[in-house]
This record gives structure tokens, C-alpha cells and sequence, in this order.
């Protein structure tokens, strides 16, 4: 079996990609790495991307850079993605979010120590912060 | 702004976990660190994780590790991803996923130096075998 170093790129799909990137830019801080008509991309800590598509701009494929072509992707609905976090900046995280008006939902406490919270980013997608270690086995 | 280390969950709603389990199991070669009726849970070599979750399976919120409890989140559509793979064992992963029986519906060159295929899992979601660095400045 070949081998894997990790997930590059989470998508989510939004309704306004404005709305939605100063959501990611001013509340969460992250980078852009690029943005189009269709799309924004962000640097997650050199670690990750998070994609932000407008809603129906990539449902019949998508060229990119000269002839390279992006088979059709699209949804609707919440999806859920989580961001990880140190446990020192976890509670820094829950008073930011809350300095900016954002509700958390929930908090959870895992059995092996780590600790979550859930809040709605613009299009209601249903955004965590986990502090690690402490979620899943080697996580 | 506070810290974050990297996007640690990335989740596909499908129709059908067992055939989905079967799928990132067999073909792409993921651990299980987690299997429920609702949800696999799946180590992607020790920095991201991947989330199955049931189409529906969390359409109303769920409990987890006794009080705990997850906000609603559900999604229809084809959800786009990207496994990050070095350059080396790209060509590896195109040639597994042919003998596999995986139709590769398109391959980019990036002008980073990057490549990528394309191709559905079970469901319909488009996933991506990305061969990094050279596709997003700094990855």
C-alpha cells in the first residue's frame, strides 16, 4: 500500500465567500494562500489547507492553472471539521470567540483528556476546536 | 489571536459506512480508530484524522463519552478532499488505484511542481492524491 503523509485539503461549501473569508480571516486568523471568484484558500499552521467553495462555482468542474481540469464537486448542507489545538490555547480560544460574539454550543470533555468545543461558522457549519493530545488514539 | 496547529478532523457524510469502511480501508489503507454505527474514525498517518459519518447518523446532534454532546451536523453532496502524498509514492498511488479498478478521472501538473489525481469514492466524493511540495505556497 502506498504511503499517505496526512490530509492536505478540507473543503467547505458557502453561500457568500466574503462573508464567509472575513468569518475564517477575522475570527479564526487564518491566511490566505489564494482567492478567486470560486474559491478561498487558507494556510492552516504550514499544516493543512481549508478551502472555502462558493456554493455551485465548482458543480460543473473547475479549470486551474493553463489546462488543468477539476472534475465537478458540490454540497449542501453542515458539515462538521475540527481544529487542533494546543490545551494552552484552547481556553484562549474559548475567550476569544466569545470577545467576537460567536456562541459556543457545546463543550465536551474526553476520556483520554482532551477537550472540545463547537460553534456555527456563517453558513452553519459546524466548526470544533480540540485541544490535543487527548481525542483519539495517537491524537 | 490564539494558536492553531493544524486542521486535526476532516469529515465525508456517506450513504452506506460499511461499503465507505471497505473503501478507505481496502483501496486507500487507513486504520480505524473508531468504528460505531454512526461513525469510522480513521488515523491518517498520525497527523490528520478522517471522519465517516452516516448520512443522517447526526442530523440530529449526538451523545458521545457520557454527557458529551455534538451539535447537529449532516451533508449531501459530492465533498472534495486531498490526501497529501510525497512525490515518490505518487506514482505508486496512481498505479495502485488502477490496479484497484479506480477509474482516475483527471491528473494536473501545478506550476509549484505539484501533480494531483482525481477520483469518487463510493459515494461520489472527490478525492484527491496530492504529491507535495509544490502545490500551495508552502506546502
Amino acid at each position: 500500500m502506498p504511503a499517505l503523509k496526512g490530509i492536505l485539503e478540507t473543503a467547505l461549501y458557502v453561500d457568500d465567500l466574503h462573508v464567509s473569508c472575513r468569518f475564517y480571516e477575522d475570527i479564526i486568523g487564518l491566511k490566505p494562500l489564494k482567492k478567486t471568484e470560486r474559491l478561498c484558500a487558507y494556510d492552516v499552521n504550514g499544516r493543512s489547507v481549508l478551502l472555502l467553495f462558493r456554493r455551485g462555482g465548482t458543480s460543473d468542474g473547475a479549470t486551474a492553472g493553463g489546462d488543468n481540469y477539476i472534475p465537478p464537486h458540490d454540497a449542501n448542507g453542515q458539515i462538521h471539521m475540527a481544529f487542533d489545538s494546543s490545551h494552552e490555547a484552547f481556553k484562549e480560544w474559548h475567550d476569544h470567540l466569545i470577545s467576537k460574539g460567536i456562541k459556543i454550543l457545546s463543550r465536551t470533555d474526553w476520556m483520554r483528556g482532551g477537550h472540545s468545543i463547537y460553534f456555527r461558522d456563517p453558513d452553519g457549519h459546524l466548526i470544533e476546536i480540540a485541544a490535543s493530545p487527548g481525542l483519539w488514539p495517537g491524537f
